[in-house]
């Protein structure tokens, strides 16, 4: 094998996961077979699984990038920002754009493993580890407005963290099944008084 | 065929349902074939299908009953109640539980058609006539409340109803998904002080 630079490592791998993101997105978790997996990525199997231990294993990787981003927005503006930026990309969604469709279909996949989440402790687990990052931005992030007098003080941060992931599991839910999302701005405007001192 | 009465067709009918509730939960939406379907009901598949037209109406039925029985919790003591309810079944869910897993399993049921839900119109047209007994619930029993001065009147009822929704659908998926759930009573009385007129 040629020597390569951490660059293209780099690039390589993310190469993979833009691809499986599509196919996960077009076939969901279980249509992703082996072989479309090797379509969407232009890739053979043995380089796939070079980068990645195994469907799980890309699966999971693609959730943490996407909490990862997320905590990034959270970090700088919360976690009320990511759910906006959310709706905003659903108002905009051209019906007959495929990355616009591909975007709500990944959202699905994510529910699509509801079944797999509940009944595979291990899964489960891993799931929650690369989901992390979220958690520990949107928390912190909270504690840094509880310091500066913006939040509600009688009720405990964790509760308002677990209250907005709450209102995040319903939004991604909520889009990925299409559903209508006009009155959406409105809702998040309440979410976002629900943990704030004072009603404006 | 012998005649039966009005009770007999109601009994068998909510026979078919209870066994096809129970296959849904155990097997996922794709995974309950009508070979299934017959073996959780114990009746051939011309008995099942003589009263309901398919696979899409028996499982569109459930949602109906779902809709309907939390409908008639909303009527009493509002939608935040219903999340109530939900939530104490899954404190109390014993792991061991055959039921208690079917009850989670058939939650997780309606994530997998999330697919079909944004993919296929006239399936999410025949699914939102089903849940509308859920809906007009929640906004009548909201308009009585704003009626009485008991909701804040700041924001328009119909974003008060969608907030209250949006928060069910995240507890459902959460639930569904088997994550953790001792936080979110304190979550749940956030989400009712947030329709209400005032803190206290």
């Amino acid at each position: 094998m040629p020597r390569v630079s951490t660059d293209q490592l780099a690039a390589r791998r993310q190469h993979i996961l833009d691809g499986a993101r599509r196919c996960f997105a077009a076939h969901g978790y279980e249509g992703a077979t082996v072989r479309r997996l090797e379509q969407s990525t232009g890739l053979s199997r043995g380089a796939i699984f070079h980068y990645f231990r195994d469907k799980d294993a890309l699966f999971l990787a693609l959730a943490e990038q996407d909490a990862r981003r997320m905590a990034d927005v959270v970090a700088e503006q919360g976690l009320v920002q990511v759910m906006r930026d959310l709706l905003e990309t659903a108002h905009k969604a051209d019906p007959a754009s495929a990355d616009d469709e591909s975007d709500r279909s990944w959202l699905g996949t994510r529910l699509e493993v509801s079944r797999r989440l509940r009944t595979d402790p291990d899964f489960r687990e891993r799931w929650e580890a690369h989901s992390a990052a979220l958690t520990s931005a949107t928390r912190e992030r909270l504690e840094r407005q509880a310091a500066a007098g913006a939040l509600r003080d009688d009720v405990p941060v964790p509760v308002l963290a677990s209250f907005l992931e709450l209102v995040l599991e319903g939004l991604v839910s909520h889009l990925a099944m299409g559903l209508p999302a006009e009155d959406l701005d409105g809702v998040l405007d309440v979410v976002e008084q629900g943990v704030r001192r004072k009603r404006t």
